[in-house]
């Protein structure tokens, strides 16, 4: 098998694994606990914390651990666009479905939403924000990667002008944080949402960046965790586990980076040579291993089960939208001719893939395309 | 060391440790794509789902996965009581922090809550609910068992009366679970929260189950996932396990119980027979196990440390509560006396207990006592 759906999730981390082992099988103290049985897990849990900020250039009480990106996505916008605010949130058509549909759960509760343009590649315009943002706004939130094309948005640029109207800027770092050098101080941000398992971490835990002094409603109550305002018993083992994994990530991202930009140009190429009519989604500034095309006259769910059914695993669009059929936000958002549209795929290689996965994914996908 | 806080959390079950495991490493799929390496992860989040929904008696359709009883807790009550409707919630004085403080935070949005007194033994009697209810009451959250002294309440008689006023039900179980028989037909609520740590499953996992026909506001939108009512991928080697283990925990229930009820009869007899004055909390129909007692001018924090020393873990409440040394709210509720109220300890035994345990903590505790 070849699994070249990376963005859609990817394989925990061995290393992670034998982080994780421990916590789930000795040290199974309670955390909130007062006796010396919790001693180990109140110090794994610090050390995770620290971990994590250290990657992202956080301080360690700016990190509250949650169950996902989609907590965290959640958190970020409803901990702070409250019933009865009028005040305007922004944020981009090429969100992920956890930002989208929570702007659609606020706007029903009447708070104004505004959803920004962006151009061939994917990139929110400086522009268009700029027209849009007022000393009204109270929150903007665009993601720091696109999860379909990779697109790596200008978030430091963005966060200036939310900043100088006064206004919060979240970003939705889950496809990026393990993948590029994020630091949120030369970001900018106030929130930033990170999911475990998008690099090499366990599924069901993330965590949310708060920038020291910001103001968010708690998102469970219940229990003193999370300084208070994340209630729920700790889940060490797997926080133990995507700190080890993060940590991993950032430390071969480099070597790692260069092998996946090297595959990408093997991928390209030989279906360049092939004559194959496709365009390519995305910027030039995109998540390494991430190649999304659209092929002309091409059904992007027939290529998915063909592949399939010769072991390479890829998606055709953002993981949650694969039950349908019909042409992503993304892709509708970025204005792909309908010919092309409808042949979207999405080969994201990671960590694991080897070199030549990028000519076998391209050799099989090209034989399929000629039959 | 003998671990006789199992109230806070308990050790994961080493079956369902194994079950996790392959979910960990080798299938790593998002069960949300559609190609055939991700079969095997769909089909055992069905399983899961089947095997939990059979352990209490409800549909597989039922069962939402969350990130734990303080999830379900919150996406219970904040998914009925919406802000602008102006119906009652009632609740008790002695529910855990995760239904205490979401009540806090729904009435600073406007919406009433009233709590219901309880008993000397920490029941919530008809009588008092019978007048406080009325037909603009539209949630009532009363927890099938007490996390502090044990008590089960009588949900069957509560929710009928709830019913017969149009309001829904809610338990939070999270308690009982795997400990107690539990049948939301039986008990006839329309919501019941449990969590996976609590009956030897995994930390940062749990459900809710939702009675077919309830309307509930999502908790977090985002993807598909949970009939698109709980988004975010799915945390499929922890939601294994949690079936697991409480497959395997209603299995053994009856012998285990037997067993906990013979340790509890020790632990108190070894008191008795030492002339210890205290007060044992809760009522007589309890959660096997839970032994809850406020001694005469003793500190139950000291009592912690010193037992801490002889190698054995216990709490002096909640464990949410134990870095505060006032009086919890329950030992408040119940109405213990002032000079036995700050002597109040919890120990509770569980599966992995052996008998002796019982009398090597009770004869701890009097020789620490008698210093």
């Amino acid at each position: 098998m070849i699994y070249a759906d990376n963005a859609a999730t990817t394989r925990l981390d061995t290393d992670a694994f034998e982080a994780m082992r421990p916590f789930l099988l000795e040290e199974y103290a309670n955390a909130s606990q007062p006796y010396s049985f919790s001693r180990n897990v109140k110090m794994a849990l610090r050390d995770a914390r620290s971990t994590i900020a250290s990657c992202i250039g956080a301080l360690a009480e700016e990190i509250y651990f949650t169950s996902g990106g989609t907590e965290s996505d959640n958190w970020a916008i409803k901990g702070l666009m409250r019933p009865g605010d009028m005040r305007l949130m922004i944020t981009s058509q090429i969100e992920h479905h956890a930002v989208l549909n929570v702007c659609l759960s606020i706007e029903r509760l009447g708070i104004p939403v505004r959803r920004l343009p962006v151009n061939q590649e994917g990139i929110v315009e400086s522009e268009a924000f700029q027209t849009s943002i007022s000393d009204q706004t109270k929150l903007v939130s665009v993601m720091l990667a696109n999860n379909e094309i990779g697109t790596v948005e200008p978030i430091s640029a963005l966060a200036e002008i939310a900043h100088q109207h006064g206004a919060l800027f979240h970003t939705d770092a889950v496809q990026a944080v393990g993948h590029i050098p994020v630091d949120v101080k030369a970001l900018g941000v106030d929130l930033l949402s990170a999911s475990g398992h998008k690099f090499n971490g366990p599924k069901g835990v993330g965590f949310l960046y708060i920038k020291k002094g910001t103001e968010i409603q708690p998102y469970a109550n219940g229990g003193g965790q999370e300084s208070g305002i994340r209630a729920g018993t700790e889940n060490i083992a797997s926080i133990v586990a995507m700190a080890c994994a993060l940590r991993k990530n950032c430390d071969r991202m480099i070597t790692v980076s260069e092998r996946l930009s090297r595959m990408e140009h093997i991928f390209i190429h030989t279906l360049n040579q092939a004559g194959i009519d496709y365009i390519r989604n995305g910027a030039d500034n995109h998540i390494p291993g991430n190649i999304n095309i659209s092929i002309r006259d091409a059904n992007g769910e027939s290529l998915l089960h063909r592949l399939d059914l010769k072991g390479i695993c890829i998606s055709t669009g953002s993981a949650c939208d694969s039950v349908n059929t019909k042409v992503s936000h993304v892709i509708q958002a970025i204005g792909i001719p309908k010919e092309y549209a409808q042949g979207t795929i999405r080969i994201s290689f990671g960590a694991d893939n080897i070199e030549t996965d990028a000519s076998e994914v391209a050799t099989a996908l090209i034989e399929i395309l000629r039959k």
